[in-house]
């Protein structure tokens, strides 16, 4: 089943020389499947077929594109265990992991096919029947979709990018993320087949293989791709931006690019309940290694003797922890270089002094503790750590808390543990916070993302591109569709939903 | 009342040295009153003002924004003629056209006022009362808003840009246009008494003269601004995207950069009213002296004697139309070089011969005709000649139509005129437009963009910098929000709407 091949319409590809392979990260050792990398004359290809798939898909009926969304999570619970080993391998994660995740992928293929079986998701205009002038949201073509290293389901080939921009009725070209490029290619068969027993034209979908920057590049810059959907790191998402900036027609990226997660936790919560805090926060730190975008990696408390003990607490909690296999060597080098960057710096304490895990690819919890002040002076020490990492900063006092928080660069999530007494003098730092973050949490832990209809996966620069859209929840459709106005059009010629 | 100074917060400031004046273009001098050009220190301390105002004036009750604006409504009105009569100095315009387009200004700011004196346009996610997790748009902070020529009161100071994001609780720092600064001074006038009176913070608008480029660049990439409304040329609304695309944190630009409106006229059409569509098309091409980002400026129709008669007709009815006073003495010397460059490309027939206007800033209406595969290969006859001026292209048969039609760039518009046995065969046609335009029109004219819900103002690009908002009707209010997620946030910290 798996080829390594490149996947355009319904055919399979590999006329480039340049193969690569992916890792098992547990076994430590290359995966033996050769994945051709795609050629520029592959790329142009893959965006053409789209192109031309479009004229025909935009304008099938929502129960068509339902169907074939459902018709994609039926074949991907075909390919069973296959599927399941194969993320596996190529990730590291547990089996329960797989599992879920594909539960996710699956649930959001169908939450975006009941949206799209009828037509209010449009938002067609209310008018009485005499009105001359309607309106409602149309696809706006080719998107071009990256797969995220993190999430080889949920945010990657068949992923919520995926789903919600073919739910609207335009066509996708993939590209899979290089570290589990035999999952997408599976994941495609999925998508291809579901394409092809409901009726869907060839080009709706295709998958890219690229272990380098040029297929992506060549992509963003294709003249038939309309926009562009990615997850992953600040500088892969900037770079692609950039590019769709400069283009003669420039297209809108919708990147979400991570965040560390402000966490504001208050003295009466802290004296109220701290070892349960410290217990949840270690859980939420090490979950699914912390490569998660909601990761929280920045904990700020007031200065004070349950301060101190609630940071050795959690510092115990994450000790005991099992170290994590992380999803490639890479990764894990990553990984470790920022953390030893981070605790390099001046000032910061090294709180958990569990010792480095002997086996390759496996990485321990992390946390480190600065003050107020040197975390305001060295922005070094906003960046993420993309991994089981978190800081504690120990502010002076709430004014410096706040100046903490307005200084943030923008984040996906800011969560606030605190008691029912706090609530009244929270509105400060509750305003602070909303105006640097996408979604505010309170007394829970960031990570976990319910894909719902009031998610919201986004939040100002650099936790995405545009913070006036998410990638995570019914709400992801809007970023593929635009408004349009059909004035004074004849009944004969107007969509259904317009008559 | 008109100082020509910069209005900033509830002060006024001319800290520069440089100054320049606007001009009367029916008496073809300039007007007396000095401007004088913002200040880089002027231009931040607006900018930081804002973001101050921001704090106070995101969290406002819908009533109180409703109630400003409103209550600009009301300034703008009691200022009487003095308003009418500057706007007339510095446009050449009519009374009558003033008079309409104030009455456009208010309209939007009343319906606007409309839309979030309740909160639903928040779009608040629709949840049961114990779901934990609820969705609302919040504002994104302090918007750029760029005067344009055309629209001295509709696309200005208090225009569609300012009333919408004015609206949705974010400040507004505007750069009027240097063509009409006096009128921009006595609108910022209004909007401040306004915003004084009703209890506004301070900074929650100010107003900046600029007569080049740096005061809007500087503007653009000012940290405090979070998004930018433009209505003008491609060149300057591209220079703006690019600027606010390379910035640290990149910002949403939404330009609307005008369009030449193909209009298709059916063969049917031709036969059965070809008369009547040249009297409405002459109007149409000269209304507002063809400076309209609506004005039908290309005219597609397949070769017949019908499609000549029709030509010879509107080249008539638009040589007897009188002439026009341009905006200014520049739009003119456009006007006339835009439409020289184009008589001067090969194959191109001029087919209205009337004789240039005696009186200073006046054009007359011109029309030219050229062969569709001339069309098709030199791009230089797809740009804009912002005037009274139109092209009919004679296409072989309906495939060279359909091609012409895919290779525009993005349009605002596009139209059918055709009759109802036409209905049938007009998909393709139908189809091919969609894909090119932001709205349809049946058997009219582009020129008049309704305010109401279902207008869409804007277009793929080049027509807009994002096809996925629309400057014009309630939707505009999209431009200025992001979706916000409160996870079990307490009922204490919930806005109102949410609980």
């Amino acid at each position: 089943m798996i080829t390594g091949k490149n996947r355009i319409g319904f055919e399979q590809y590999a006329e480039g020389t340049t193969t690569f392979k992916t890792f098992n990260p547990q076994e430590n050792k290359e995966n033996e499947t050769e994945i051709f990398e795609a050629t520029p004359s592959e790329v142009e290809r893959a965006c053409k077929l789209a192109s031309e798939a479009f004229m025909v898909y935009r304008n099938m009926p929502g129960v068509k594109r339902a169907a074939f969304l459902n018709a994609i999570s039926e074949e991907l619970l075909a390919q069973g265990d296959t599927l399941l080993d194969v993320y596996m391998m190529e990730s590291g994660l547990p089996r329960g992991r797989a599992e879920g995740e594909r539960g996710r992928m699956i649930g959001q293929l169908k939450s975006f096919a009941d949206l799209v079986e009828k037509d209010d998701w449009r938002e067609p205009s209310k008018q009485s029947a005499d009105q001359a002038t309607r309106k409602m949201l149309i696809p706006i073509g080719p998107i071009a979709v990256f797969g995220a290293s993190n999430f080889p389901f949920a945010f990657s080939t068949a992923g919520g990018d995926t789903a919600s921009a073919l739910a609207a009725g335009n066509p996708v070209v993939a590209k899979g993320h290089p570290m589990h490029a035999q999952t997408a290619e599976l994941v495609s068969e999925a998508i291809l087949n579901a394409a092809h027993r409901t009726g869907m034209p060839e080009g709706v979908f295709s998958n890219l293989n690229s272990n380098g920057n040029e297929v992506g590049s060549l992509l963003v810059q294709n003249k038939y791709i309309k926009a562009v959907g990615f997850t992953g790191s600040l500088k892969g998402g900037r770079a692609l931006y950039d590019l769709a900036a400069k283009r003669e027609e420039p297209i809108p990226v919708f990147a979400e690019m991570g965040s560390i997660n402000p966490v504001i936790i208050t003295q009466k919560a802290l004296e109220t309940r701290s070892a349960e805090i410290a217990n949840m926060y270690a859980d939420s730190i090490v979950m699914g290694a912390g490569q998660f975008c909601t990761n929280p990696g920045l904990i700020l408390v007031v200065k004070s003797p349950e301060a101190s003990e609630f940071m050795e607490s959690l510092a115990n909690k994450l000790e005991k922890k099992p170290s994590f296999c992380m999803l490639h060597p890479n990764i894990e080098a990553g990984f470790s270089r920022s953390k030893e960057e981070i605790r390099s710096q001046t000032s910061v304490v090294v709180v958990d002094e569990a010792a480095s895990p002997e086996r390759p690819n496996y990485a321990q919890a992390a946390l480190v503790s600065v003050k107020g002040a040197v975390f305001l002076e060295n922005t070094k020490l906003h960046q993420e750590v993309f991994g089981p990492f978190s800081m504690v900063v120990i502010c002076n006092d709430k004014a410096e808390l706040i100046q903490i928080i307005e200084q943030l660069e923008g984040q996906l999530t800011g969560t606030i543990m605190a008691e029912k007494s706090d609530y009244a003098k929270l509105t400060e730092v509750f305003q602070a916070l909303q105006d640097r973050v996408g979604r505010v949490v309170f007394n829970g832990v960031p990570t976990g993302v319910e894909v719902c209809e009031a998610m919201t996966h986004g939040g100002p620069y650099p936790a995405s591109t545009d913070s006036r859209f998410t990638a995570v929840g019914l709400g992801a459709i809007r970023r593929w569709v635009r408004p349009f106005t059909f004035q004074n059009v004849p009944n004969a010629l107007l969509p259904k939903i317009l008559k």
